[in-house]
Formats: C-alpha cells, sequence, structure tokens
C-alpha cells in the first residue's frame, strides 16, 4: 500500500474551507460545540463525507460518522480515523480539523485508488471535544466510548444556560444511532501537536505511545490580613507568601527530576488584594501531568507533604479540592509500530513521544486499540489563531495515517 | 501640668457618637472623604468646635480647625494637635477620629481648667487622609504643609468621577482661608498603632520616634503563554513562576535581614489565568518600608539585581514601575521626650517606635516640630470594624497628649 498517496491539494483545501467556516463579526473562528456555527461546519463536513460517496450515520449524542462498508467487508469491525470539529472561540484551523478531515482524505484516496480493504473504514467527528460551552470536554467520544450515561450529557448544561440536548435537536444533528453502535477494530487519530517538541527537534512525525495522566487542583492558603508598613516580617501569617512557596516548590520539583512531570499554576488571587495589606487568603490552581501513573502519584504525594509542613511553618491553614484526575493513557504498540512504519517507508522522521494534551483517542482506548499520530505545531502554540503547521507537515502526517489505516483495514 | 486630666466619658462618648454617623444601609462606616457622609461627621466635628467655645477655621483645601485663642497669646505660633476624621470603606471608628477628638478633649479640659497657654492651640481635622476615593493619602496635609499645589490638588478626580473641590463645594467644606494660614508651633498626632507591636509587647504608650519610608512598585513580568500539558518544564518562559521567586526572595531577604525592612506583595494577577495555560503575563504590586533610607535603598536596588537576574535566567522580561516613593520622617526629639516624660509622671508603660504606616504627621514636620503618640490596636487589627482600642487605653494616651500640649503651650 506504501505507493497509494492522498490528494495533498483536496485536503488543504478542505483545511482552508473549513477554517473559513464559522467566523464572528470580527473575523474570529468560533464553532463552539452545538452552536449556529458549529452547524454550519458540521452541515460542510457531511456534504464531503457524502461527495466521497461515503455512508453518513450520526448518533444521539451527535457524533458524525462517514462509513465506507463493502458487502464483502461489511460483517467486520471497522477501521476508526478521527478527532473532532468543534473549536475554542478564537481557534486556529487545524486542531482537530485536521485529524477528521485527513481521515476523510485517506478514506477517500484508498476509495478512489480501488484499494479493497478487508473492513470498513469510519471517519468520525466527536461531538464536543473541547468542552468551551458544556462540561467534561471529549463528551462525545466519552458517551461513545460508555464512559459517560447518554442521558445525562445530553442534560449538560451549557454555560449560556442552555441544553446541549435541545442544542443538538435545535442544529440537527441529535441523531438516531445509540452511541458505540459501532465497535471500531482500530482507531487512530491525526492530530497537531500542540507543544513544541517536534519542531524543537526537527522531526516531521509523532509516533504518540501514551496519554499523560491530569491532576488538576485547587488550593486556598487562609493566613491573615495586616498592614503591611506596621507588621513585622516575623509576626506575618502571609498566605500570599505561602502560594509563593507553594508554585517555586513545584517549579523546582518538576524541573528537577528526572522524570517526565509537568506543573503549571496558571490561575492565581489573593484577598483583599490591596498593596498595603498583608493577603489573608491567596487562591491558585496547579496542573499536574505525567504519562506515569506512579509519577503522578509520587508528586501528588510530595505537593500533600509540602503544604502540611508549609500550613505549620508559616501559619497559614491549607485546602486542597480535586478539580479533575486521569489516569495515564497507554495506547495499543502495535499500532504505534505501524505509524512507525509508515513514517520509515515515506521518509519523515519520527519519533515516539507522549501527549500532554487530552483527545478523543484517550476515551476510544477504552473500548478499542488506539493510538496517535502528531504533526509539528509552529512554536507549539495551539488554541490560537497563530496555530500552524506547514501544508508539507500536513500532508506527510495525512500520507502515513493513509499508510497505517490501509494496514489496519487488512487485518 | 500633671495634675490636669481629660474628661474621658465625654471623650469616650464622643468617639462612639462620631463612629456612629456615617454608616451605610448595611451598616458600614463610610465617611469617604468629601461625601455626604463625611460632611455628615465632620457638621458634628464643628459642632463639638463651637461647644468647646473654639473658633472655627475652614481652608481651602477643607481641612478644619478649632481655635483656642485669647488676647494674650494670639501673635504666637499655636500648638496644633490633630489627625483626619475621614475613613476607609467599612472602616472602625478609632482610625485619625481619635487623634482628632482627643486633641479637642485636651484642649477644652485646659480651658476648663483654667489654664493659661503662652500660645494658642489648635485642634485639626485634615482632608481626605486615607485616600480611597481622591488620591494621594494625607492630601489635606501635605496641601497644608505646602507638599502639594492647591489647584492640583482640588482638581482631583475622584475614583468615582466627581472632581474633590467641587465636592467639598457641594457639601460646604470649600473654606475661605488659604492652607498653611497657620504656622504651627509644634505638631502633635495621636494615633492607634494600627500594628501589633505595644500589644505584644503589653506597652501602653509608643512615643513615634519616626516613620518608615515607604517605596511602592508595580511589577510586570512577561514570559509566553504555553500549554500546560505540552511544553517540558525546560522550556518554559513562566511569567507565574518568576514572579513567585520573586515574593519569596523578598519574604527571605526582609525576614533574614537585621534591618527593619518590611516587604510585601498585596496584589497579583496571572494571564491569560486559565488553568491549563502557563502564565504569560504576572502583574503584581511591592510594598517595601524601611525606617531607615539607607537600607529602603539597599532594598530597592536587591530587588533590581534580583530582577536582572531573573529576567536572564527564567527567559522573561521584567518592568518595574515606581508607585509611591516617600523618605523615611525623623520626628522632633524634644517633642518624643516630652511623650516620654508625659508617660512617666501619669504611670503608663511606654517605649519609642517607628510608624510603620503613613500619617499626617508626616505631612506637618515638613513645616514644623512634629511627633506621635501610639496606642495599642487589638490584634493590631485597623481598617476594618475590628479596629479596637479599650477605654482605658485611650484615656491614657489622651493624657499624656494633653500633658505634651500643656507643656508645649508654654513654651
Amino acid at each position: 500500500m506504501s505507493n497509494l498517496t492522498i490528494n495533498a491539494d483536496r485536503l488543504l483545501g478542505r483545511i482552508q474551507e473549513l477554517g473559513g467556516i464559522g467566523r464572528d463579526a470580527q473575523g474570529r473562528l468560533v464553532r463552539v460545540a452545538a452552536s449556529d456555527m458549529d452547524k454550519l461546519g458540521r452541515d460542510r463536513l457531511v456534504g464531503w463525507l457524502e461527495e466521497a460517496g461515503l455512508e453518513v450515520a450520526i448518533d444521539r449524542i451527535g457524533n458524525i460518522f462517514g462509513i465506507w462498508k463493502t458487502g464483502a467487508n461489511e460483517s467486520q469491525a471497522p477501521v476508526m480515523l478521527g478527532s473532532h470539529i468543534d473549536t475554542v472561540i478564537d481557534a486556529g484551523i487545524y486542531d482537530g480539523c485536521y485529524g477528521v478531515l485527513a481521515g476523510l482524505e485517506a478514506i477517500e484516496s484508498l476509495k478512489e485508488a480501488g484499494f479493497a480493504p478487508a473492513r470498513p473504514l469510519v471517519v468520525a467527528a466527536f461531538t464536543n471535544e473541547e468542552g468551551v460551552r458544556f462540561s467534561p470536554d471529549m463528551m462525545g467520544s466519552l458517551v461513545f466510548a460508555g464512559g459517560r450515561d447518554l442521558e445525562e450529557a445530553l442534560a449538560s448544561v451549557g454555560t449560556d444556560g442552555t441544553v446541549l440536548g435541545k442544542e443538538l435537536e435545535r442544529i440537527g444533528y441529535a441523531g438516531e444511532h445509540e452511541p458505540g453502535f459501532l465497535k471500531p477494530h482500530a482507531y487512530v487519530e491525526l492530530h497537531v501537536e500542540q507543544g513544541p517538541v517536534l519542531e524543537r527537534e526537527g522531526i516531521a512525525v509523532g509516533a504518540v505511545e501514551n496519554l499523560q495522566g491530569i491532576s488538576w487542583q485547587r488550593i486556598t492558603i487562609d493566613g491573615e490580613a495586616n498592614h503591611a508598613g506596621t507588621t513585622p516580617m516575623s509576626m506575618r501569617r502571609d498566605a500570599g507568601v505561602a502560594a509563593a512557596r507553594v508554585i517555586g516548590f513545584l517549579a523546582d520539583r518538576a524541573g528537577a527530576s528526572s522524570t517526565r512531570t509537568v506543573a503549571t499554576v496558571g490561575t492565581i488571587a489573593f484577598e483583599p488584594n490591596a498593596i498595603n495589606v498583608i493577603p489573608s487568603r491567596a487562591t491558585f490552581t496547579i496542573d499536574l501531568r505525567d504519562p506515569d501513573e506512579m509519577h503522578l502519584r509520587e508528586m501528588e504525594a510530595a505537593l500533600v507533604a509540602f503544604l502540611d509542613k508549609l500550613a505549620a511553618s508559616a501559619g497559614v491553614t491549607v485546602q486542597a479540592e480535586s478539580l479533575a484526575r486521569f489516569e495515564p493513557v497507554t495506547f495499543d504498540a502495535r499500532i504505534v509500530s505501524l505509524i512507525e512504519d509508515g513514517a520509515r517507508g515515506a521518509g519523515p522522521s519520527c519519533r515516539r513521544m507522549t501527549s500532554g494534551a487530552g483527545h478523543d483517542a484517550q476515551m476510544i482506548a477504552r473500548v478499542a486499540p488506539s493510538a496517535m499520530i502528531f504533526v509539528p505545531s509552529r512554536g507549539g502554540i495551539s488554541h490560537s489563531p497563530a496555530e500552524f503547521t506547514a501544508p508539507d507537515e500536513l500532508v506527510a502526517g495525512a500520507n502515513i495515517l493513509l499508510d497505517v489505516a490501509a494496514r489496519l483495514a487488512a487485518d
């Protein structure tokens, strides 16, 4: 199959075209899940699926499937390629859309080339991967994989007070299929890296072998407000200084560690937040990730120990609240090898890597062998109009997807 | 004069009565400068000045003076006792008001006792010491001392868009006297400590010999926003971590120093302030104070050096903007001694101390020998309804004020 390639112009043209659909008055890309803008993008995708001769199926959570099956293979579990086409607010054009359109492109090219797969091939666009309007993110794939009750998900209330189920009906994407009506033989998701590793190392393709575990916490430190001028340093219970100690500790430990743990404090607030008042309270969030559950737990335990010590030494009280906790996902070793083989065959450099972000693939991995392919993100930037991957990199990634899909479909 | 004492019941009653004037619908004390609530407090004070037989004079910045002069002493420079009666939002009842009402009480008691001063005695209530609505704080005394142009001060625009001069006219306190029309022979300000030192040491009275220098800065650190999951620790330019390093440095240096430098970071903000995004920007304020100008400068220089090193090592850019800078004030040695003598004569324990907060006395010290007397603040708390000083402590402080005023008026 290695002599088959995708239609590069068609793929690149569709990425640009879909990226132009769902812009607001300021020109921002805002195809937020189950919105009017999302409907415009979905309609265009469905049009392309139909043009490619695929059977279109929508499930009850709004996931869209384009199915290529033949009389000879329709009893087999399909090979699924997919991602999502909903976006954040003021998004780039590649995140998610690239994986869906490249999946379609791979299937369409195989079909046009007269390839005769032993299994059906399916491209999937999962509902609400971004989680901007309805929580949680990766909802469509989570429901598809049986990880969340359908009715509960449909009852989700959005940030704007709308109900997801009603919105899906309104935009015409409350389908009839039960989520999970397809049982994938394998799932492959092609995605922009959204991180700096591939660009920094000059490597064209990432064979994603696992996905980091995530631990999100909110920390609240209570000290004592006091006058900044009249309170000697030794008599202070400064919640802000205590927060700074935690931030420094996390950066030091994650920075010095031989593990791949990353730690981020992205939000913070002081109370009363006055220039001449010692903070009585500091509230901040912690985002810890590691591809190894044991290392993630070690970091969490080290944090607990540090917070205990800090509470005693700084005269503050510390509360920690878990906001989210996902164990790491290990992708299917055979598919990861097929990705490496595909890269080797076609020429681009390739490395095994970890996904730092969450993706639909982590949900589908619950029910089918899964893996991901990454291509470089310029400057590591994503969730921004500045998101960019060069055309030749997009094409190289899609050709590997085609290659892997063809091999899996021959199983 | 040491056998004269104030009328304790009258003083305590007036403190309570003034503290009940200018409450909002939630019961909060809100006599913010030049507001309708401030007018209510001013009107009550003027009533008491008139009842005491003092001549009431208002200057153009709204400072209120109650003057006791006789035909025999009217050509002499007066001894001035004073503070302010404007408050913060949700204030306690002692800050400022205690000094004004105790000044009135000392003069009224001397007058009633038939004391014959060689100099006039004046009680002053300075406009807008708190600086909540109009900036800067200590404005009335600063203008009185010639440290700020009158017209500029009257043109100050408040946080609510009002103009100070218009507001003073509106509430009837745009007086006719030029600020500085009185040239004090000496100035004494009695005030609650607003800090924990006296209570902690079990000492009744502070003879305030100096007032800390203040350096206020706003620091802006720019790094690079990036995905919290996909950006390795070694590739980050985390503005939030850099800010935490600064906060830790200040607490460490001020805490370990043998100087009396205090350092506070009271406000902070991250951008974009999202749980899963490395902060691109951190903005925070620094409040440095020391009674010794040299030590204050050393701290400022150490901060500059630290920020320079940080910018290089953390890959961030750092901007520092000065928001305010006052050199320390040394009060008049003779008045400080008189305060100590007064305490010794009357019995309460006394220690020399530094004022950590700014006060009108630091402005008047530009034009006349000045000093301050402190009494304990329960828990060091101020600018809060929880502000409290016990009645016997209030009375003891006022009696020392009377004693010192009488001695100075005999000059």
